[in-house]
């Protein structure tokens, strides 16, 4: 009782990719620590012309205290790009609006996760799951993921021996890595936890941003039973609205509309007009080909630098979308060390260590590739390949 | 763990005010119900013209992923009003913009309570701060408000017996009683835990809302070490937008800030933006002072009405600003039981029930007065005093 803070607010990890921001904010750092959408891309224009509209159409009810749920039409609009897109049925009413995606996370931490009951999560795995997660208190259980997806058999394992309650996906261009689930391994994962009773979750912001490769089935469709389904407009359309939903079935919705009460009442009406009318008004599927456009030539010339560059014993994942990639260090290189280094050459990434639950030192890092153009990503490459021979000089040195 | 969802959802006391308000969307009803400021008194040319001041100032930077503490600028903003208009000294660092007041709530519950540790509450109190709480499942210790404020010998049993973490209080314009505690009521609370190491939380959405009275001291300037105040800007601008503070001192701001990362990254940045740049381009002060004359009109004809058409011994509080005040019927009757019949006279209010920690067909309820005009304040009443007296025959019959 003499605590002043709570249990549950000591075991969220602070990020450091804040402190990562700060130094990023130099002009003269390249940075591929950002996870940020490319901002040239924002429709801005689009965006204004669909505010002025929202204005003349629906007066000062935009105003006004609105329901928990979110705004009907904008709703429909995502059910209805379901049917048409992905052949997926999801009624109205299983859609909730929420604040961003991440606000998607800490309502289902709410209503889902008791002290101490096992979440499987992707090793390594997103950090705000991680985050929105930890206060919940959950045991975190994490699975390997690697190329073609997750770890089936250490996935059994965990359900076998802990029998969890819910677990977290990026199946699509995942966060950190870039690495996506391959069909099979779907299909796999999805055998696995049919039958469970466990709750898995599909965070799929970045679904739409692929550059390469086949659209691949959505857990909601493997595993209907199963899976509650987690969607954005932060990296299709724009970040700043916070403005993403949940999918989920009764009796789901129902604690989930409770949550959100609780937590905030609801989200802005005023920006989900705007978005639901930008999407009425413009093409959406042409600007996300525009952003898929920019983002695959840098991704490839993200790969191209890294093979031209980088010693032959660093290995990366390919991206067939997204924003980011994964680079690996040979033994017994750390990223932390790099980092320091690499700071001194006027370039960052973001190293592994916060994407994992209890390892520190790990030889990973995070590229992001949708806020540098192909020349700097260039010169990025070549200053981190310096860093990493040096650092490897050093290391040699030392033993 | 065979269980689907947490305990603490299970907590959550639903809201029977949406249900009321569903039958308040029949035009032919007249609604003391609602608890929304007045959508005709919303600036919407001005926000308008501040959107469009937005695009032009700010450019596609309004649409990016932002920070979590909030607008620099509406934070320096909200920091000077405190200075210039009661003498309180708040560095901008110690305020976080919130998607509301309610997520402010949140965030405190998230951070300050573990299971079972002590809240004190108003009784009758704010129904949303309930439902925020009952998340984080604290053990609630009401204390009783009336005219004057908080019962402060109850107030010091709580305090000594169950030594608690946080207590939550509305000090002007309670929802949902209307009551103020007065400023000797102030010094009181302020002296029962001044040297404690209870953390009170003072809740100010309506505190510009004052049409009568003068204003009195905030428990920050009462009780600075204890308190941690929360503002809002639905009720004096617009409530859509979501924007509303937390005004907290290190080391409680930082842990707001994990919170609120771990919560939704951060509040909407447009928005923040549109409402900064109202707040540069016209006089607020003067479109409260607007609110202010209809609300306290309106307040006025409610307590005119009650005193002509209620039975005698019907009380009422007598508010000196905000949206609210709050009716007791005399023994035995039961809110529950008025509601019924009022609804069929086309005449509807929120029964005091759910402003109550486990107390059931109490004799209170709430009216609301910020949405109905004067004319229609007198037909509500009076329709309403006909249920009362239909309610008054029924139980005499029955006794």
């Amino acid at each position: 009782m003499d605590k002043v803070f709570s249990d549950r607010i000591a075991d969220v990890p602070r990020s450091f990719i804040r402190e990562i921001l700060k130094v990023a904010l130099d002009r003269n750092v390249i940075s591929f620590a950002g996870g940020l959408p490319n901002r040239e891309l924002f429709p801005a224009d689009e965006l204004k012309q669909a505010t002025e509209k929202v204005f003349e159409t629906y007066g000062r009810d935009v105003f006004q205290y609105s329901n928990s749920e979110g705004f009907g039409k904008l709703r429909e609009y995502i059910s209805a790009q379901y049917r048409e897109k992905k052949n997926i049925d999801i009624p109205v009413d299983n859609i909730l609006i929420t604040s961003g995606s991440q606000q998607g996370l800490d309502l289902l931490g709410k209503i889902f996760l008791n002290e101490w009951e096992g979440l499987i999560i992707e090793e390594p795995g997103y950090l705000g799951a991680i985050q929105a997660f930890s206060i919940y208190r959950p045991m975190f259980l994490p699975v390997p993921v690697s190329d073609d997806g997750m770890d089936v058999i250490k996935l059994q394992e965990a359900v076998n021996s802990h029998n969890p309650k819910m677990m977290y996906t990026v199946p699509n261009f995942q966060n950190p890595s870039g690495i996506s689930y391959s069909i099979k391994n779907r299909m796999d994962v999805a055998e696995v936890i049919q039958g469970s009773k466990l709750i898995l979750i599909e965070d799929d912001p970045y679904g739409d941003l692929r550059f390469s490769g086949e659209a691949k089935p959505s857990f909601k469709e493997l595993a209907p039973d199963n899976t509650v389904l987690l969607g954005s407009f932060s990296k299709s359309i724009v970040p700043g609205f916070r403005l993403g939903w949940i999918v989920a079935p009764e009796p789901i919705m129902s604690k989930l509309v409770t949550a959100k009460q609780a937590t905030d009442l609801h989200t802005t009406h005023f920006t989900q007009c705007i978005i639901y009318q930008y999407l009425m008004d413009y093409d959406i599927d042409k600007h996300i080909e525009k952003i898929n456009h920019v983002y695959g030539n840098q991704c490839k010339a993200m790969l191209r630098s890294i093979k031209k560059y980088f010693p032959g014993d660093v290995t990366s994942t390919t991206p067939e979308g997204g924003m980011f990639l994964w680079a690996e260090l040979p033994e017994p290189l750390a990223a932390l060390d790099l980092f320091d280094l690499a700071v001194k050459d006027h370039v960052v990434f973001v190293p592994g260590d916060p994407f994992y639950i209890n390892k520190t030192r790990t030889r990973t890092m995070r590229l992001n590739f949708s806020c540098v153009d192909e020349a700097t990503i260039e010169t990025g490459i070549m200053r981190l390949a310096n860093a990493i021979n040096v650092l490897q000089e050093k290391n040699g040195q030392a033993m």
